[in-house]
This record gives structure tokens, C-alpha cells and sequence, in this order.
């Protein structure tokens, strides 16, 4: 059964979950405060860095685990809107986009896919969730699906009660400004089943798991 | 820079992390109370099963993160003493251990090695708790090394000052008897730092990392 997974989502204390304004200058836009406590080096593994294993980045190395496929809203591709300039963008992440598998860009502007050499393709899909949905389980042959945000994205999906499974990292930091998760979503907890824990970095770790329907 | 970790070793609210006594009958002796909220389907990942995704789940699939071999006490391959008798014993596991790597059991009675087709070996090594290691971290390739347990050697090597890593459960059950784990090592806890965390299934999960030399 392939589950549809959201992880290390990080929210601040007034439920932004990124910055208003993404450019290329400022990728995650006015926001930086929520990611401080974010090590994105373990999201394969906690043996990928020589620091210590911590409760925070056992958590964020759950990320890759049994992934097939992710869906992911345009923002997080790229700061274009409108139709895609001719300008050569690939992404945030080089040669090497830490994906390895498809991914599929929420746009409603379809464009031709792009192939990285380490597994990594993205294709740009003028869906909704449910379609999008199952284009991605189709391309993850068996595995889960990664909803890898940005929020608006994760926020659609979690209203068309497609997510499975959700992980959210409370951040005591106040933003004042930015996306949020938590819109239209009242009553969201009666659909799962929540557990949460703090850390000794000030995170604290929720953990959504869909109720059996 | 290869470590050497523990994981998921769970230890009695009396400090006992194993049965006194290990016969066919009964692999982990009288200490099944420690094991009631191990989750072992995980080790490898929490997709490997359908059900929620617990803090517990997730700490427990940190056991073959970027793992290479294994160094396990004679005790934990099967209840034989002395001599190996020709009884075509290969271990509990059947034929596809879930270790996947080169395992190196400490005994003193060697024996000829053996090899499974999912890429598990077990070879049998008379061998004190350093070059034991030697040994492991040569067959790990440049990955980390895990201890395996059972208790007393998992002791040995706390003892020689080997562990960098060290993934205790603790459990919220009194034994009365086993096998102790903190036995001659006062002190301990001046070489590591140690997080604690306690989870809704009532287990203390304590990550020590060793400080740094």
C-alpha cells in the first residue's frame, strides 16, 4: 500500500511554514528562522555527517526511506511565475538534485521534463492533487510518495484528504509574516492520530498519522 | 570516518538488557517483557510496514543507516557453548538474515565462515574487542561499524572506551534477573553526551554519543 508521506515541515509558533516573497536571492523567502534547526545532510541517513546522532536528525533521516516518487508545488522548483522564461533553470540543487527518483512540479505551465544522471527527473504537471497524485504512485512503482511542500501544496493535499502520513517540526520562533499551513483545515486532527515529542534543540516533533479509513 | 554504533538496545528499568539464560527454545531467555515495544519489521525503514509511523518506529529504523558489518557476541548466532557441535546450526534467522553485510561473531572456537545469498556472512573470530574492529571496520569499507549486542559484549566494548554511538531504550519493566549492561563502567557518562526522550509507548529512548577525543 503506498502511502503519501510529508516530512520535516518545519511551522513557526504563528503557523508560517515559509516566507511570502521566494526569489532567487532568498529561495525559502523570508524564513530563514524556521530552518535553523533544520540539518538537511541526514535526510538519507544519520551516517552521512560526522556530528552527533540527535532525536531531531533520526527524525529527518526518515525522509528518504521508501520513497518512489515526489510531488512538489512550483515555488519550491524555481521563483518564476507566469510562463517559464528561456532562461536555462533546472532548479535550486545543481547536477545532483538530492531526489534520485521523479518528481512531479505542480505548474500550469506544462513543460518538457528534465533528467539528471542520479535518478532525479522532474516533470511539470498541470493537475490536481488527485491526478497529480496518481501520476506520481504510478512513477513510484510500489513505494511511498513524498509531498515535499512548499506548504500551499502540502495545505491542498492535506484538504483533499490525500496524506497519510505528516511530519511537522514546531519551531518556538514567531514569524509575524509568510505561507500558512493551517488555513481551512479546522478539525484536521479528528482525521489522525497525533504524537508529539521536544527535543533538546526547542523542536517540537508532531507526527500525523491518517486514522484507517 | 567509520563509527561504531549501538542500536536499539533495551535495558530493564533494573538495568538488565538480556535473559540469564539463552536456549533454542527460547532465543532472548527470560526477558521478553524487554522486547514488547520493539518493532523490528522497522529496522530498515518505517515503510516497510503499514502502520503508523511512530518517534519509536523512527529511532529503531536507524539500525542499517550506512552500517557496512556487525561485531555480535556468540550468544546472539545461537545458544551453543564449548565447542560447536555438527548440528548445521546457521544462526536464528534463516536463509536471509536481516543483516545484509559481513557479521563477525566472537567466540572461542572458531569456525569455518558462512555466506548467504542476500549478501550476509558470518565469520567466527577468537578476538579481543579491538581488533575485532579492526577486522569489522576492514569489511565495512568505509561505513560505520554496528555492535550488535548481546549485552556482554556490547559491555567489552564500553569497557575499551570503541563505542561512538549508543541507542539505549529504556523499559519501563522491572526483571529481577539477566544479563546486566552498566556493570563496571561508572563514570561512563563523562565520555558521552547524552539526549533523553520518553514516548507515548512509555519507552525512554537515550542517544550517548561519544565526545569528541
Amino acid at each position: 500500500m503506498s502511502r503519501t508521506r510529508v516530512h520535516n515541515l518545519f511551522v513557526s509558533s504563528d503557523g508560517y511554514a515559509a516566507g511570502e516573497q521566494v526569489t532567487f536571492e532568498k529561495p525559502i523567502g523570508d524564513a530563514a528562522a524556521l530552518f535553523g534547526r533544520f540539518d538537511g545532510r541526514v535526510i538519507d541517513g544519520v551516517h552521512h555527517i560526522d556530528e552527533p546522532v540527535t532525536v531531531d536528525r533520526a527524525l529527518f533521516s526518515m525522509w528518504g526511506q521508501g520513497i518512489g516518487a515526489e510531488i512538489m508545488g512550483r515555488r519550491k522548483f524555481g521563483p518564476q511565475q507566469g510562463a517559464w522564461p528561456d532562461d536555462g533553470w533546472q532548479g535550486w540543487w545543481g547536477d545532483a538534485p538530492p531526489f534520485r527518483t521523479p518528481v512531479f512540479v505542480l505548474t500550469h505551465h506544462p513543460r518538457e521534463a528534465l533528467y539528471f544522471d542520479n535518478g532525479t527527473s522532474f516533470h511539470f504537471v498541470d493537475a490536481a492533487p488527485q491526478e497529480a497524485l496518481r501520476l506520481a504512485q504510478e512513477a513510484a512503482g510500489g513505494l511511498d510518495v513524498r509531498l515535499g511542500g512548499g506548504p500551499s501544496s502540502v495545505r491542498q493535499f492535506l484538504e483533499a484528504d490525500l496524506v497519510d502520513f505528516l511530519h511537522v517540526a514546531i519551531v518556538p520562533v514567531v514569524l509575524g509574516a509568510g505561507v500558512r499551513i493551517w488555513d481551512h483545515l479546522a478539525g484536521l486532527e479528528q482525521r489522525f492520530t497525533v504524537e508529539s515529542i521536544s527535543t533538546s534543540s526547542g523542536l517540537t516533533h508532531q507526527l500525523w498519522n491518517r486514522n484507517p479509513r
